[in-house]
């Protein structure tokens, strides 16, 4: 099966030419040479005017971290021939800030971030730099998605995302999401020919169980990597993330940033503490 | 006024004696050294056995990032007598699974961090290394709180978060949280005083509006601190967390992980993308 990676309805092309396209900010936190970052500059070009502010180099785990102990930089880089581009220093969420207030002269319409190489399903969406870009934006207001493959390979088969990302770009448009909500997009690893369709899904409860590697340095001194293995504790549930990724479906799952525990804030209330 | 900070129930000593001491570990993202993990840790030696794994420097604004990309190492340190204290090169959610899979020979029955130096109220739970460490906890299954106190000046006094945080203790370690849930507990600034009580509160809506300072380096070359001021989107709500710190209150926000919006998964389903 050949897949053309342009394959979109032209009715996009008209609407970009026939009112004031939409502005859309693009990040990551694979840094802006990233395959994955690339193909989504492609894809959003159909949907309105792009703009790239992305880290200089890996930014992978980086959670929302912010830069506060030491000065940023950017410069202009190339990602996708005319597309502005800038690579910073920062962080993930420096990259969006940095956007925001510095090089967009207005506010975008549209934030995207990824296409992340490896999942960001389940829990591992605290840890990820390219969901913070995404709630960072959603902070300010504007509506955002996240988009990660479940695949760290960095030539890993994009196919997939690349055709089912612009179905969630023009629900986005369209449709908008609710105040203090965004997405968080995973796509399975695989070629097209095994992906079953996209699945709204809930984020699946589950952790990483570490194993810290020991090692001793040529100085006699011991350290330590992280690895570890995630870990589904729901395999069975049919409306999770991970269930969809494992089932080659792609996952959607609508994130709020107000985390607060409401039944239990009211069983606390009642207690009296 | 004179307040000791060393005036709690004769009973928690008891209990202690009782049984088996609950094991307590305690984390902060302003590294081992900070004035407040050494009063958290003196409050938490009247509830259990406490083990101090920590940064070896200040991890301020790291959130949940995870050191990848190069090894860590720690050391053995002193923040109070003989409890047990660890230093880590890694950020705060590094310290907690290093302390549940390498330095802890048993799983924690209540995890504690802070004193934070600042306020991680509102979306500064995001940014926070504080309750990110809390979060991690949460994953593994272990009843968590972080504690902040609304004043970035490290002698601020912290009489009031010291003289509150047993009760919130005691109510974790007899009535526990449901899986999933953790707390943001957070107080004002100020003296004994002026404080009011406390309040559990949902996360206030707001955001940090940011100004880069953009400077030139000895070489000519341009950079960006990133400065910000919080931004609180409904200061009128007296059911939120910044409106119990402005008046006085500290603030409990029981957080949820699992970060789904149902609401919108719902409509999603229903427009059938």
């Amino acid at each position: 099966m050949v897949v053309s990676l342009w394959e979109f309805p032209i009715f996009e092309n008209l609407m970009k030419q026939m009112k004031k396209s939409p502005l859309i900010l693009i990040c990551n936190d694979d840094g802006y040479k990233a395959r994955g970052i690339r193909e989504l500059t492609r894809v959003a070009q159909s949907f309105g005017e792009v703009v790239v502010v992305a880290p200089v180099s890996g930014q992978s785990g980086m959670s929302h971290a912010v830069t506060l102990n030491h000065p940023i930089r950017y410069k202009t880089v190339s990602v996708d021939g005319e597309v502005p581009a800038y690579a910073c220093t920062g962080t993930p969420a420096d990259c969006v800030k940095l956007a925001l207030n510095r090089i967009l002269d207005r506010k975008p319409d549209l934030v995207l971030a990824g296409i992340n190489h490896g999942s960001n399903a389940s829990v591992s969406l605290f840890y990820s730099g390219t969901v913070a870009a995404v709630i960072e934006a959603c902070f300010n207001g504007i509506t955002a998605a996240a988009f990660s493959v479940d695949d760290h390979d960095p030539e890993t088969d994009l196919h997939t995302a690349v055709q089912n990302i612009p179905s969630v770009i023009r629900y986005l448009l369209k449709q908008g999401l609710p105040d203090g909500t965004c997405l968080n997009v995973n796509f399975p690893k695989g070629a097209p020919e095994d992906f079953k369709g996209m699945k709204v899904c809930r984020q699946t409860i589950g952790v990483w169980k570490e194993e810290f590697d020991q090692r001793i340095d040529p100085h006699g001194r011991t350290y330590y990597w992280l690895t570890g293995a995630f870990s589904n504790e729901e395999p069975e549930e049919d409306d999770t993330d991970e269930w969809a990724l494992e089932h080659h479906y792609g996952a959607i799952v609508p994130v709020k940033i107000d985390l607060t525990d409401r039944v239990t804030l009211e069983e606390m209330k009642r207690y009296g503490l």
